[in-house]
């Protein structure tokens, strides 16, 4: 991992935006989230990697994999084949000469790092040896484990594995801080959908508000106080000069926060942890737009779409616009769409009042900006405007 | 499956043509076979429900996958979402409403066969167990086991497998009939890879000469021999009728022979299997192109290449000359290709000068037809001409 010093950047790029089934316009599931250059990667469908071919994200700069859920179908079979492309993998000689791959050079090299629910681990490590994939470089499985799933365990690893994967337990209910540098952290909690399930909140660290020079020189040169108090005064401290004068440094501002759920019908154990974000990332998996889609069932309603949605262990577009309404979320950017709606409508117009029709259902219950996602549809998260 | 009284059409779909990784015009590996409207798939690397999708070959055709050896990355990575595609796979349900494909339908489904090396059964029931992965319809992996396996053991099923599975042994170094009914049969022999690694033999059944009824009908009725006798006749049979005349049925036609070979330094143990074949598909991964390839390396010669190729498993255009003379096949399909070599060759002049070069390597060694396939090349293989 290259250190990062502040993030002069926070890109949301979605490598797919479909529910099940691939359509010729939506690939599985996949966001990657770019910090400056590096990337971490949020849920993994099949053919992830040909979407990365096809986008801006660097394939060598994924750092970090985060999985909701280990629904192979959309979420994570394309782990398994990134992984091997990612990390220079290969299928062993046949010149009796030893693959240096199957030793792994633990030292040298920081692992890939996987997120994900308990399972993962055994998923990623059985994939890997039934494929006789050997890795140029190490990997590692943190599992978050729920409190019905064994604690500890399973260490048989697999060549290419590190031994340092956690099996990372709650506390009061979520995941806190599964990771944190000095500029951004993660935590994450259960969601409920048809299996166990994961969101993740990604937190910027406060950010040092801007600071007027003028305001605090003379009082340091005054009082013959080193210039490096500056640096103190930058991070939002207060100080007291040696003529008792009180400097304060200007308030930080808070730092973006992005929420990034996984399939859900519920997502309310995360509604804490996710309060005031920034961005909710949710799913929309089925709606009723009777006068739009002509695959309509003449005896639907709303509340029967909702029933069979929520059965599946999925949301329809008001759900997701409640639960954006319910943490006050400044934006919310639904995904996870039905391959019956199209994702190609920048170009289609009728594809273009489906997905609006999609939005107009989500705002029946929340007023901030809603935004379909569709494949490689990527921007820039903001920082929040300064308060006061 | 639906019956076959004879095949009209033979056609050949090559769905991936890359080694490793995919490349913009390249997929991995995956090759339908279509037996008039029926689809036999020759390996499934990552996104070939994608291919699919992009071509004329129809998913729900598919009864029979076929795989050469369990280099995930380029040849099976594909499998497990294709089958939860084809087999309306699902993740489970959320409303404590059982699921009803969590108790398989035996006995009003055929189930999908899939035919692989040991470990293939394995792969397929870890990967859709730890990605809680339901299938609306049965599966059955058949293994071609070496002597070196264990020849029996792994029962284990999961919820969508059926039982009958077999663990198929070698007679005499080679796997015969594997598959056979009255029209096409399948064999198989290991060739020489990096792991283990099958090569199938695809052919039909000798095929009923055309009948000139004008040679038959006046001997029937003289004789009052009933007319039924003219499809014992049709099907090649000799018979003596009531006044001691002879009549004997046309030749039949031998059947179309393809032999398709997964990744190979040396294809030497299948080569009496696949004798005389009219197609041979054959893998060439690297090749030295001096004067074409940009990328090629001062110090490289056409033997360090092959021995750099070798040493991976893999082989030469040179190499799949040499083994197409061998066996005497009439036409040699070029497959599995670096992906430093574009696929895009109908369409831009570089391209097609490189996979020009390609053929011209393997003419050094084969005076028949040589083809470079290109992913969603489809064609028909024809009906060896009448001999005599």
């Amino acid at each position: 991992m290259t250190a990062r010093r502040g993030l002069s950047s926070l890109n949301l790029t979605f490598l797919g935006t479909a529910s099940a089934q691939p359509s010729l316009t939506r690939n599985h599931s996949a966001l990657a989230l770019r910090l400056n250059s590096d990337v971490w990667l949020f849920d993994c469908g099949e053919a992830t990697q040909h979407q990365i071919q096809r986008s801006q994200v660097k394939m060598g700069k994924i750092e970090k994999i985060f999985i909701t859920h280990t629904h192979g179908w959309d979420h994570i079979f394309g782990l398994l084949p990134l992984l091997a492309s990612m990390l220079n993998g290969a299928g062993g000689t046949a010149d009796g000469v030893e693959d240096p791959r199957t030793h792994m050079v633990q030292d040298s090299l920081d692992p890939i790092e996987i997120y994900g629910p308990f399972g993962t681990r055994a998923y990623v490590r059985n994939g890997l040896k039934h494929t006789h994939t050997l890795l140029g470089a190490p990997y590692v499985v943190h599992e978050l484990r729920l409190p019905s799933d064994p604690p500890d365990g399973d260490h048989n690893l697999h060549a290419s594995e590190s031994p340092t994967g956690r099996n990372i337990p709650q506390t009061n209910g979520v995941w806190s801080d599964v990771y944190r540098d000095s500029i951004i952290s993660v935590s994450a909690a259960p969601i409920l959908h048809s299996v166990p399930c994961i969101g993740y909140v990604v937190t910027e660290a406060p950010i040092p508000g801007k600071m007027d020079p003028a305001k605090y020189i003379p009082h340091l040169k005054r009082t013959k106080t080193p210039m490096s108090a500056m640096s103190r005064l930058q991070q939002g401290e207060s100080m007291e000069l040696s003529d008792g004068t009180m400097l304060h440094g200007p308030l930080k501002r808070p730092g973006r926060k992005l929420v990034i759920l996984g399939d859900t019908y519920d997502p309310s154990p995360i509604a804490e942890l996710a309060s005031s974000a920034d961005l909710l990332i949710h799913e929309a998996t089925n709606a009723h737009l009777p006068a739009l889609d002509s695959n309509t069932k003449a005896e639907d309603t709303f509340e029967s779409v909702e029933a069979r949605t929520k059965a599946r262990g999925h949301s329809t577009p008001q759900m997701a616009g409640a639960f954006a309404a319910r943490i006050g979320a400044k934006q919310l950017v639904l995904n996870h769409f039905s391959p019956r709606y199209p994702g190609n409508d920048d170009v289609d117009p009728t594809a273009k009042t489906i997905m609006e029709g999609i939005a107009h259902l989500a705002e029946e219950h929340y007023s901030g900006k809603i935004t379909c996602a569709r494949d490689f549809m990527s921007f820039n998260v903001d920082v929040t405007q300064e308060s006061a």
